[in-house]
């Protein structure tokens, strides 16, 4: 499928200068071929070559020799729409025979189950869930309208997803939480009778692992992003719009606000509490509470502003060290 | 199923304050609805309002108000006793027609197995093993009695697997280790031909990776309780009664005594060798040996009264700091 | 099977010293049985017992009594020679009928396909290929000459994977990059319109992760090996020869060299350009460039002998506060 340039400029608002040329796909501006469209979130960049036809750049930028731009105010905005113009996912139709799907499953319209899925007594798919290979969804969960369930997906019963989500190959979602008692050196198990409550618009990422609450619910508030790997303990309660980047570890009972970032490999300890709008470093290790709109780095983790300072000193330790050898022998 | 708060206080051996009334499922405190039996760890949350009908509270707690108690010396314990009693896992009866078994697998009594498994020749399941869909048991592998595979576990071929183990869903058992040698600037694999030996009543967590050993076994204790998206490299020998929480890696050829705790995204080196009764703090990075019954936190991992006391003077570091360049100056 | 200790003296190209036995299979030193061969990597390990009745040892070494001795230049190559006899492993043969192969695959000669695999239109499976129970290989994705999934690899729409590549259960190949923007308090998805391309003989872990680029390729390299629950964010590329060991994260549009190798744990930040030949400590945290050849350590990363000196420095610390706390009160 092509588009004309004169097409995307309408569909994104913006305004064409130079040819009105066709393109096929869109890609990288550096990876970009003659037929593609590409995108510059900055006017520098368009001094670089590029072998793409059309160029989405910012408004106020200039005429390139041999291009044609697309110019509006936020080239991000306008690459996402081209790009769902030209990629749209398949996932099959209908219910497949090979798939398995217990009597007392309730499935709305739409619904696509593919091979070798399970969907268990009481589970109810709203409208247009799609269902890939090797999904088992355990008894009495239900699932949004428009969710996508990837290959693989595992739902433990009575787990509850909302609309529009996609989780990701592999993702574990309602397994037990990790909850024990000790009795003479041995630890006996607490029955993790909880469930996981996952919002609407919300994406899981690859093998990342929600636990069941030990009693009461796991919640991932709508509109929060998860990536791969991410481990979220059982009893974790985590507010909306948040991204949590690849391995992040949330430990059981922990209490996530609105909007936060995590960076990679961040570990939250248990019964944390995070207010809303903070940021957390890669790698940072949290314990106790941290106000709304904090930033925080390091294990263990303090505002950035004074991390940034010891870390500062850190690097001048050699020379202080110095210093103190001298004044050491001077006794 | 409802239960009335005496049936529940024999069974617990605690004794009932209060109105003898029905409940049909036990929540957290703050969660209980008016059907619900709840408890209280420590006699002060009772102060606080519940619509929970039953707590189960410490001995000595006095009477509350139109609620009955059942008041007993471990509230804890009493409350995963009801919770067993509430809550059963089901996973389904028989042998699917829709699962693979080799003719060359032995099954014993009460085995479920459930649709698109795959049980390969050679295979012994003990009485009552769960296997679940998209189970995959390589050849001659062995699982005890009453060990529960959830879905999407894989099992290399020749994997021994103890008694009442749980293994939840994604988890891998016994893929190979990362074992290499150089040549010229290649690297050249190891076969991995060892295996993966867990004991009885071991739980392993989602998406949790046990390596085969290269040559011998990689070998799990008895009781050990293992969370999710934990890495066990290859030839490790873990004790009995350990409990490793999420995202722990453990390197090659490692060695863990008896009752070790690891908490989240800790890391020990390859070689390292741990004593029994060792707490290793979340995040810790252990090189080395470290003896029985110590605790240790930090990357590198030191003892935790020293590294408290490391941590303390790190946070006084940007006033020695001040006091540093007053020094310089004077020279 | 049994082999003679002359043949396999031949095979590795070494010579027999001692009685030429029968061996039916190949241990670690001190696992060893009877009927097994083993091997040394140092002659002083001779001096501890073994039951194995045939030792391969370096070069040099003397007669061991009641032990026959297979002496050779690099006795772990020569294991790895021995190994591959006595090991092989066995994926079943032809094209199960419980396999799903959609009509517009491309199945070379040679190729194995388990129970319960899908094969998606437009895929091309080349010659030997393995495809496990539960692997999904989405459309048009290509798979080399020689490469084994193992159970449950997801490979998303439009990978490429090279020859004799092993790629372990739970791994995903492929799923949508981590990438938004902000609008207003939400986060917008950006779709991940590019792909996956993996080079010849690489191996991947059990439930590692690597994503698919936003637009364009992510780029994994001939010869690299990858552990087990590592994580490849979307974008980014590595070269030849590297290996990862478990746990490590890699964030987007990192760039990394040929044989470089990261200790578990380890994680790059987001643009990272990391050159080749460098060696990445376990857990360190890497930001920035890293030039070539370099060995880092520590979060934030660091070159090794500063790491080493700094922590010296802040093992002393204790002592410098005393010194300072005198300092101070002398004013």
């Amino acid at each position: 499928m092509t588009y004309r340039a004169s097409y995307i400029a309408e569909l994104v608002g913006g305004r064409l200068v130079g040819e009105d040329v066709e393109v096929s796909s869109i890609r990288g501006y550096h990876e970009a071929g003659p037929d593609d469209i590409t995108f510059v979130l900055d006017a520098s960049l368009l001094s670089k070559p590029t072998d793409a036809k059309v160029v989405i750049a910012p408004d106020g930028v200039e005429g390139v020799e041999g291009k044609s731009l697309i110019l509006v105010k936020n080239p991000l905005e306008a690459a996402v729409v081209v790009a769902n113009l030209f990629y749209r996912e398949e996932f099959g139709e209908g219910i497949s025979e090979r798939a398995v799907v217990y009597p007392g499953a309730k499935i709305s319209e739409g619904v696509v189950i593919r091979e070798f899925a399970v969907v268990e007594d009481g589970v109810e798919l709203g409208r247009n869930v799609v269902v890939m290979p090797y999904v088992y969804i355990g008894r009495d969960s239900v699932i949004g309208d428009g969710t996508v369930l990837f290959p693989g997906v595992v739902i433990y019963p009575g787990t509850v997803v909302g609309k529009r989500c996609r989780i990701h190959a592999g993702a574990v979602i309602g397994a037990d939480g990790f909850g024990y008692f000790e009795k003479s050196g041995k630890r006996i198990k607490i029955p993790q009778i909880g469930r996981v409550v996952i919002g609407d618009d919300v994406e899981i990422g690859a093998n990342t692992c929600i636990d069941r609450a030990t009693f009461g619910e796991t919640v991932i508030g709508d509109g929060t992003k998860i990536d791969n790997l991410v481990q979220i303990g059982h009893n974790v309660k985590v507010g909306r719009d948040c991204a949590f980047a690849g391995q992040v570890g949330i430990s059981g009972s922990v209490v996530v606000g609105d909007r936060v970032l995590m960076g990679g490999q961040a570990g939250i300890a248990d019964h944390a509490v995070i207010g809303s709008d903070v940021k957390v470093a890669a790698k940072a290790g949290v314990f106790g509470r941290v106000r709304d709109g904090e930033a925080i780095v390091g294990a263990p983790a303090m505002p950035a502003p004074r991390w940034k300072r010891i870390q500062a000193i850190i690097n001048r330790l050699p020379e202080m060290y110095q210093l103190f050898k001298r004044l050491k022998r001077r006794g």
